[in-house]
């Protein structure tokens, strides 16, 4: 329920209505609504308020506060939908590229060929929100068949700034390593939409084989990070949209935070 | 420099004076300063696009992707002001405090007095606000002496939902840790302080002995987290503002990051 909506609808109606309540026996009096003067600016505070909401809420999913959850909170559909559609995402994606790009440029590469630079792909490199806009922007509880449906038209965009940090790093040297939860069934698709929107010269792209399947994105992130450790590589970059992406061991020397806050994977 | 405010200075006064150059030849017109419609426009719009970049620091901030920084951006300066001093920056101490007693309810303990919550002192169970409110709120770069003569007074109130939080956890059941990068000298001073405002019956209080001066806090707290899981302890929450509280090894089962944009220790 949109708890702050209703709330304003009562508040309106409470006061709508008042006067007729104080004084129930005088004549009818014009058929005019006398708001009073301040009802633009409680309009203005309810917003203010939910703003101040789903900006708190939305701190709590980047800061890894919260725990698992399913779907957005309702009454921050507007703000998310607003969020992903408007310049604060592209702003957020650009900046974290951005603190990636100074950092990869402040690493001494050792020219060994082990030092790996760790990217995720589902709204790391590529972007689903044309999927997401069909389904109110994480509002509705995730549909693996339908996602799976989109998955497979490999249309997916990529996401601008990670695109440019992708071909910085792989410039200056690094392995990159795509780790994602997506299927080994869907290698295929997935290395044409990456190619088709320009990610290229990657060392490997790692999916969930069946033996993957049901485990937590931590634990197979993690095991696979721990197989890159144990095959001598160092990794000193990793980029992910989810925490579950960065936590757990054999953690990257610099991990980068995508905003996300669409859904969770834990 | 305000970069935005001088822009937008520049802006208006290009606007002010543009007439007169069109038409330099023509009789003086009325001594009245015709603003285009649009000026409280782009007065708002320029306050939007501030808001707007100074949110998406504070979220690279609080997502731990910058680099080490020694000072708040300047042309946020008062941004990080209105938000320390509003509603906004209560709302998110009590939203994590709300979300780590659900969990902390949720943790089954084992009753064998190991399971372990660790606080971090300062921004996370006692304020300094009265402190930075004289210094800029992180603007001016970090005076370790003045900030010490601040900690001596013992004055620093408690942070209302973590004092909550602290009392919940302890009824539950949990030993409770202190960890604090605070100085072995400022024992009595800020067990006086805890007390003063709240906080009692913590298990450990934990600063830095001299051998830990000069560590990294990262360093510093990782080992000493090491030392309570050699203990056989339990680390099941740690409650922190920076996140040298929070990673390292021996990490938390569940971490929860309390925000400040005021400064970063790394």
């Amino acid at each position: 329920m949109n708890f702050f909506r209703f709330f304003l609808f009562l508040s309106l109606f409470s006061i709508a209505f008042s006067h007729e309540n104080v004084n129930p026996h005088i004549l009818p009096r014009p058929l005019i609504i006398e708001y009073p003067e301040n009802v633009e600016d409680q309009f203005k505070d309810s917003r203010d308020e939910l703003q101040l909401q789903c900006t708190s809420w939305r701190f709590a999913v980047e800061t890894n506060n919260l725990s698992p959850w399913k779907t957005i909170p309702e009454e921050c559909a507007d703000y998310v939908k607003d969020y992903m559609t408007s310049r604060s995402y592209r702003i957020d994606l650009e900046r974290v590229s951005k603190e990636a790009g100074v950092y990869a440029r402040s690493v001494e590469l050792s020219g060994d060929g082990k030092d790996v630079w760790v990217f995720d792909v589902d709204e790391t490199l590529l972007s689903n929100l044309p999927y997401y806009a069909e389904h109110g922007y994480g509002l509705e509880v995730f549909d693996l068949v339908e996602f799976d449906k989109w998955v497979e038209k490999g249309t997916a965009p990529a996401i601008e700034s990670s695109l440019k940090l992708y071909e910085e790093v792989l410039k200056l040297g690094f392995k990159i390593f795509l780790l994602t939860g997506r299927s080994e069934r869907q290698r295929t698709v997935t290395v044409e939409n990456l190619i088709n929107v320009g990610f290229q010269d990657w060392d490997k792209l790692i999916l969930r084989a069946s033996e993957d399947h049901g485990k937590l994105a931590t634990i197979y992130k993690t095991e696979k990070r721990n197989g890159m450790v144990e095959e001598g590589f160092r990794i000193l970059g990793n980029s992910g949209d989810q925490w579950s992406d960065l936590l757990g061991s054999s953690m990257s020397s610099r991990s980068f935070k995508l905003p996300n806050p669409m859904y969770y994977i834990p």
